[in-house]
């Protein structure tokens, strides 16, 4: 996921400039009868704001291509406040990074839980329906940087894993 | 909206303790058939942040006991991205004002339309049912400062129209 | 918010030509976590069935202008039956205050909770999205006579106070 | 479905104590993707208002026993405003029969297109889960005994139609 | 309820070639207060399923013309796990007979509820919106014959009934 | 995820009795507004028919531990049915992993687009919300042994993947 060369100046963004934090009260829909809030429900809204994120960042249409293996640790329950932050990791060509934060907070204990950060790719659509080359993406602080170099190093096992095969 | 005073030391959170952000893509379910959302489409939204923002102060049961009156200057159309950010302005003994401002955004341009502030106030209600105690309120950035005088000043402003009439 | 006069004879409807009346049981996905129905999703409801009496007045896209300042002095609970009644109260030229009364029926013991009446309004839009001229209104029976009255009140009410700001 | 004779005096209710109207503005979610409100979108609708006028005369847990078969002779559309209005056609000890007329009015035009009436029969539930004795009816205007008559006749021919078996 | 006949030689297609099954776990906002599910929620999901059979058996825009009389006679509760079946029972010259089988098992226990099959009838519509020519049914297992001739059955009885009147 | 081995005997269940098929009609609320239908909203639907698969295997509540990566290669649109096939593929003491096949089917055309199964593990959780002794499985078919054996072989390689970090 390298930015584009040679004469054509491809533009950048800041992650900043597309960011987003959302926030859903866990409700009896989302949930099964005892309680438990899906892993599906979560995925969904992590899904949905990531591909804001996206959409943000490339101002085009945004369409998930993968979303990364995902381990619910802690039980999330029926009236938790679910807070998400989602940014672009680092982008490729015409695809996104997007890495979501996930929090669940007892609403009348105060108490946080916070869940592994999940991983979501998305790519760029045209109005013809095709690839679409992208910003490039600029991370500022310390921690952006590290998102950043972490998202290389998995794609960099990712295409070790497909050569090995 | 005064603070309680006396021997009992009702304890102090900070505006930055509750506040919240949200997003949301404005859907064709949000919206009448010619893809103008609905006042009341946003009005939930507002309220459901407001609520969880008065909820997480008082950790009580917060319900809505008024919303200001609401001008919906410019249309927010299906498509359209919907940020809202839900702080407390004031408390009063059992009640809390909390404060949202609204963004809605272009997805495809990315251009930002803001409306003005809307108000909301919430009673915490103790298990009993009946009100509770909240805890006092500490502004500390400008904003938030501003934003407290202002709550202050439409809550003495109320009460001299009700002794008028 | 008096009727257009001149050479142009503008169209009249009496106020029972577009009024509606609905009903909705509230469920647990329109109420927080301890059964309290949210202020917001009255107000939802409300306003959807104001737009579609500004519809039938006008027969024109009616989008919410704004909402008046609501008390929710009662509540309302999970398992309650709402029932709205909704009638234009006065027109302008292109925009309408709609009233929308408000009732709260206990299912088990019959016990009707009444709610100040809530007053919105909507612009009438062409197909070229500018505001367009929608019928004069008739009030016939003492009630909708006297909510015309307080209507055109509250209008110039509002207009003397922007004076004098 | 006669009224219980004998010492006990069972109490009686009018048709208008519990009837009640409702309206819905039809929505994608409620259509096929061609715009053709699904007849299992207009059912459930039905059902749920019926349900509550059954509530209101009984007092208790009513729940659907059948629905009579619906014919959909005129299509609707996204975008109609449906109108259902419901009340008590006949009870019997336990069951009650419910008749909801429906309109469907194209809000541009204005024109109503009027659909064949239904009718559900509910039973009254206790807090056992037991049928329990419903409140006798008392027809009132022409048009409640005309449907008090013809209800009646439904039943007998049904009773009939289950002796020849 | 027949084939077409003549020079011109209709398609035809199996039974298995557009049947479907769906699952649905029954939830809060099925129900009523009590936890009963709606008749009507119950015929919603049997009329989507119906639509989707009767669609892929005409690939046309296909739309409930009837729903047979429903009996709920035993009662299906929050939690239940809903299995519906539906097939083409068979077909006229534009429209279709659907069957749907309900099946609804206690998640707990695992017993299963069989309910009577219910017959929905739905037309097919080109482009224009006016009937258009579906393919004609093969019957091929002894329940699918079965089957087909009940509806065929059911058809003739109707027929007789409208002369009689 | 081998079976309990010792004195207790622990149960065994067929893969076919716990299996479902469900089928859905994608909606514009599934869908980004480009119609596009979102990863997420189909990640929903997966996690809801496996999380009931695991719950009629283990009678108990079953909740999600981990999803699998998921790559979305072919786009599912508005308008598609998805056809969703879930079933057990092997079990641990108290863990399941639950297969899931996917069908887009275009329901004009009638072409249908096989993407990757999915796989889910779910955990059982007794009363006391403790995990739970799940029956063990017995796969019976060609198909229900190879995904068992690939279900075996890819806990073995993840446990190797732990070992080597």
């Amino acid at each position: 996921m390298t930015a584009s060369s040679g004469p054509y100046k491809r533009p950048s963004k800041k992650v900043s400039d597309s960011s987003l934090v959302s926030t859903y009260l866990m409700r009896p829909e989302d949930a099964n009868p005892a309680g438990n809030v899906y892993g599906g429900s979560i995925m969904k809204l992590l899904d949905g704001l990531a591909a804001a994120v996206a959409a943000r960042h490339s101002r085009a249409n945004a369409v998930t291509a993968s979303i990364d293996r995902m381990d619910f640790l802690k039980p999330v329950y029926v009236g938790d406040l679910l807070v998400l932050k989602a940014a672009v990791n680092c982008v490729g060509e015409t695809s996104m990074e997007i890495g979501v934060r996930i929090e669940a907070e007892n609403m009348r204990t105060g108490v946080v839980t916070h869940t592994a950060p999940c991983q979501l790719t998305f790519v760029a659509l045209g109005e013809d329906g095709k690839p679409e080359i992208v910003p490039d993406i600029i991370p500022e602080t310390e921690e952006e940087k590290r998102r950043y170099e972490e998202a290389i190093q998995r794609r960099n096992e990712r295409l070790e894993a497909q050569k090995a095969e």
